[in-house]
C-alpha cells in the first residue's frame, strides 16, 4: 500500500480522554475513531490488525476441527425465555422493540440460539462430537464504557459451542479448546495464562480465563511464577487424542493461577513456595466453560444415544475477545514512541521510507523493493509522501511495523539500504535483495 | 472437508414457508436457518458461499483503489439529526434506546457516520480522492420480510463512499464503481445490468441499479435487449484513467434500461426498435449514487481547495447486497435437483463421492484425491459417510458443487474415476490425476 493512497489519519496530540496506552495509541495511530460511547469505527490500520487476529483464530479453530457458522446480531427474546436468561441477564443486555412490537435483543452471547440450531438439526449421537463457532459482533451495554476497545459496548468476539454425548467427551472438547487457545495467543505474540475463574452469567463450574499480564489489566491475579515459563511452542498436536489434550491441560493448569474471584489465599500459600508467589494485574482475552446440560435440558436439545434413548447433550462455550485483543496486544507491546506489533499480527510486514521522495533513484529503488516484497507475499506500507525524514520515521515508529526499510541517496550510491527493527531499534546496512531475503526468513511460512 | 466432520443439515422435505427457489434451496441445502422473522443464522455451507462473495468484493474494491474500514452496527441518533434523516427515514429504521436513555439506531446505511469520519480527519484537497468502504451488517425493519435472505431484515452489505473535490472527480468515482461492479458480478457468474433508477432515501439524481434478470425479481424492468449482450470480460482497466472509465459507463448505460420507477414508455418506444424492446423482472444486487454535497454541506465536511478556500466535498455512495447475492445467484442458477454454483463462488471446488465407504481401495483412492486437491489449493467436500450412492448423489446435486468426482470399485479396477459436471450432467471416466489436472485448469488462477 502506498501511503499517499491510504487513509492513515495519525494524530500529533495525545487525546485527553484516553487513560491507557492502547487507547491512546490506537487513536494516535489512526486505528479507530469513537462513534459514540463505547462504540468505535475501525479505520484501515486498525481493521487490518483485527483481520489478522481473526485469520489466526479461524486457522486454529479449523485445525481443532471446529466448524464456522454465523449467527445474527439481533435475536428474539423467545429463546432466552426458555432458559430464564431473558430476565436474569440484567441491564447489560440491550433490549430492543421492533416495529411489530416484538421483544428483541442485541446478542451478548449465543448459547440459546446455537442450541436451537442444534436441536432443530441433530438427532443422533452419531453426529457428535460437534463444535460450532462464529466470529461476530456482540453488544453489552456497559454502564461505564472506557479504555477504548478494551471495554467497549459493541465488540467482536469469537464464540464457540461444543455438543457432546457424555461429560467425558465434553471435557475433551474443553481441553481441545484450551490447547487451541494456547496456540492462538502464542501466534499473536502473547503469553495468555489460563487461570481458574468464575463462570458468571454463562454458568457451570469448570472454567478458565486466559489472562495477559499487564499493569492496566482489569483483574487482579495470583499465580505461581512457574506458569509464566510455560510455552506451547511448535509441538505437534492431534486434537482427536484425548490423553494428549488432557496432558496439555494438566501441564498448563495444575500450578496455582487464579483470578481474584476464585483466589484462595490459604491454598495459594500451601501450594506455592513463597519465592514463586506472584500477584499482578491481567487482561482477560478469552474464557472456556463446561456447563453440562444447563442449556440442553431446558431447551430439549437431546440426541438418541447408542441405546436408542434420548440424552441431553453436554455442552460448553468458549470465547476469544477479538477486538479487545487489538488493545491487549498493544498493552503488552509498546514503548514511548508507539506500538510494536508482533510479526504474527502486524498490519503490514514492513514499512518503506523514501528519504528523498521525487529523486528518481530513491523512487525507483523504493518501487522495486515494494513490488518485489509483494511478489514474495509480503505486504509493505510505502511512505511515498513528500514529507521530511523525521516525520516519516515518527509515523513508522507510532504505527509499529516490526521492520522498516529506509532508502536514501547516500546509501543507494553504494547499493545499500537500511533495515531497522522496531523492537530493538537496531539498523543494518545491506543490499535491497538481502533485506527482502531477511524478511522472507523472519515471516517464514506465515507469509507464503 | 470430510462430510462426517462437517455440519450440513440437509432437509428432505421442502419447507412450506418458502415461496421462491432460492429460499427453498437454501433451507434444504442446510445453508441457513431462520432465527426470527427476516433474520437468519448462516450455517457452514451458506457462510462459505457468502465469504467467497465477500472475498471477490474485497479484491475488486482493492483493485479500484478503495480503502476498507469497518463502522459499528449501532449509531447514535445525533449525526442523523444533522442531516434531517433521523426523522425522515421512517419505520424501516430500527430505533433503540440504551440503558442511559440515549437514542441509538441499527444502521441501515452509513452516509452520516462516514462523513463524520471524513470531516474529523481530512482537511486538504491534497488528501483526495478518497473512497472508503466496508462490508458490514445492516438492519431494515421490513414490515413483511420474506423470500429468505432476499428480503431479510438483518443483511450484509458492502457500502462505499467517495469524497472528491469536484463534481467531475466524483463522477469519475461513480464511473470507477460502475466498472468495478461489472467485474465483481461477472466473477460471480452473474449478468447484472446497470439500469437508471430512483434514488430513494439516499438522494441525488444520478443513480444506477444493477439488476439480475429473474422471474422472482421484485422490480419490473424495461430494456433494449442489446444490453444483455454486453460483457466486461477480462479487458485491462486503469482505474485512474477517467476517459477509459467514462467509456465503459457509456458502453453499458447508453442503451435504454430502466426500472419501473423511472421507466418512460414514450422514450422507450422512440429509442428502441420494437423487436429489441423487453420487459422482465429483475433482482436488485447493487446500486451506485452521486449526490454531490447533500451530506457534506449540512455536516460541514469541507476541505481547503487549491486556492485556500473551504469547499464542501462531492460525494456518492455505492452498495452491493452481499447476503442477498447468495440468493440472487441461486435464483439465476439452479434446476429441479438443486443449486448449480458458478465456479467463482462455489463453497467447495469439487465433491468426492465414495461409492463403497469402508472398502480399502475406494477409501484410499478418495483420501489420495482429497489430499492432492488440497495441495493444489482446491478444496473438496468428501462424502465419507456410510450412505448409499443415491443419497450421496442427491446431496451433491442439491448443494450444487460444480464438479463431482465419483470413486467406485469397478472403475478403480481400471484405474478410473468419474468426473461429472453439475451444470451439464455429463460424466467422463478418467484417471484421478487427469481429473485433478482438469479441475486445476477450470479454476485457473482463482485457486492458486
Amino acid at each position: 500500500m502506498r501511503l499517499s493512497r491510504y487513509f492513515l489519519p495519525v494524530l500529533k496530540e495525545t487525546p485527553a480522554e484516553a487513560q491507557i496506552a492502547s487507547h491512546r495509541l490506537m487513536l494516535r495511530a489512526g486505528m479507530i475513531k469513537q462513534a459514540s460511547a463505547g462504540i468505535y469505527s475501525w479505520l484501515p490500520l486498525g481493521l487490518k490488525v483485527m483481520r489478522r487476529i481473526e485469520a489466526i483464530v479461524h486457522e486454529e479453530q479449523a485445525r481443532a476441527g471446529h466448524v464456522p457458522i454465523l449467527m445474527p446480531t439481533l435475536q428474539s427474546s423467545d429463546l432466552w425465555r426458555e432458559t430464564g436468561r431473558y430476565d436474569a441477564f440484567g441491564e447489560e443486555m440491550l433490549r430492543i422493540t421492533d416495529r411489530g412490537g416484538r421483544e428483541m435483543l442485541y446478542t451478548p452471547t449465543a448459547e440459546e440460539l446455537v442450541t436451537d440450531i442444534f436441536r432443530a438439526n441433530v438427532s443422533s449421537y452419531r453426529d457428535l462430537p460437534l463444535t460450532l463457532y462464529q466470529i461476530q459482533w456482540k453488544f453489552r451495554d456497559e454502564i461505564r464504557p472506557r479504555f477504548g476497545v478494551m471495554r467497549g459496548r459493541e465488540f467482536l468476539m469469537k464464540d464457540g459451542y461444543n455438543f457432546d454425548l457424555t461429560e467425558a467427551d465434553a471435557m475433551h472438547a474443553y481441553n481441545r479448546h484450551l490447547v487451541s487457545y494456547l496456540r492462538t495467543y502464542e501466534r499473536m505474540g502473547l503469553q495468555a495464562i489460563p487461570m481458574r475463574a468464575d463462570s458468571g452469567a454463562i454458568g457451570g463450574d469448570n472454567t478458565h480465563e486466559f489472562l495477559v499480564l499487564a499493569e492496566t489489566g482489569e483483574s487482579e491475579v495470583f499465580y505461581d511464577s512457574a506458569v509464566t515459563e510455560l510455552t506451547f511452542g511448535d509441538r505437534e498436536i492431534d486434537y482427536d487424542d484425548m490423553a494428549q489434550c488432557q496432558g496439555v491441560l494438566e501441564e498448563f493448569t495444575t500450578r496455582y493461577a487464579r483470578t481474584d474471584e476464585t483466589h484462595d489465599q490459604a491454598k495459594f500459600e500451601a501450594q506455592v513456595p513463597e519465592e514463586r508467589r506472584r500477584s499482578a494485574r491481567g487482561i482477560e482475552v478469552g474464557q472456556i466453560f463446561y456447563f453440562g446440560t444447563k442449556y440442553s435440558e431446558p431447551m430439549g436439545a437431546t440426541v438418541q444415544g447408542p441405546d436408542g434413548k434420548p440424552v441431553p447433550v453436554h455442552m460448553g462455550s468458549h470465547g476469544i475477545g477479538v477486538s479487545r485483543l487489538v488493545g491487549a496486544i498493544i498493552e503488552a507491546s509498546h514503548d514511548e514512541k508507539g506500538i510494536i506489533w508482533p510479526e504474527g499480527v502486524t498490519p503490514f510486514h514492513a514499512g518503506i521510507v523514501n528519504l528523498r521522495q521525487g529523486d528518481p533513484s530513491t523512487d525507483s529503488a523504493c518501487e522495486g523493493i515494494y513490488k518485489q516484497l509483494a511478489v514474495e507475499g509480503l505486504e509493505a506500507l510505502y511512505d511515498d509522501r513528500a514529507e521530511r525524514a523525521g516525520a516519516k520515521f515518527a509515523t513508522m515508529d507510532l504505527i509499529g511495523l516490526p521492520w522498516r526499510i529506509t532508502v536514501g541517496p547516500r546509501g543507494l550510491a553504494n547499493g545499500k539500504i537500511e533495515l531497522t527493527s522496531r523492537r530493538t531499534g537496531e539498523s543494518e546496512e545491506m543490499a535491497p535483495e538481502a533485506a527482502i531475503a531477511r524478511l522472507k526468513d523472519v515471516y517464514g511460512c506465515a507469509a507464503t
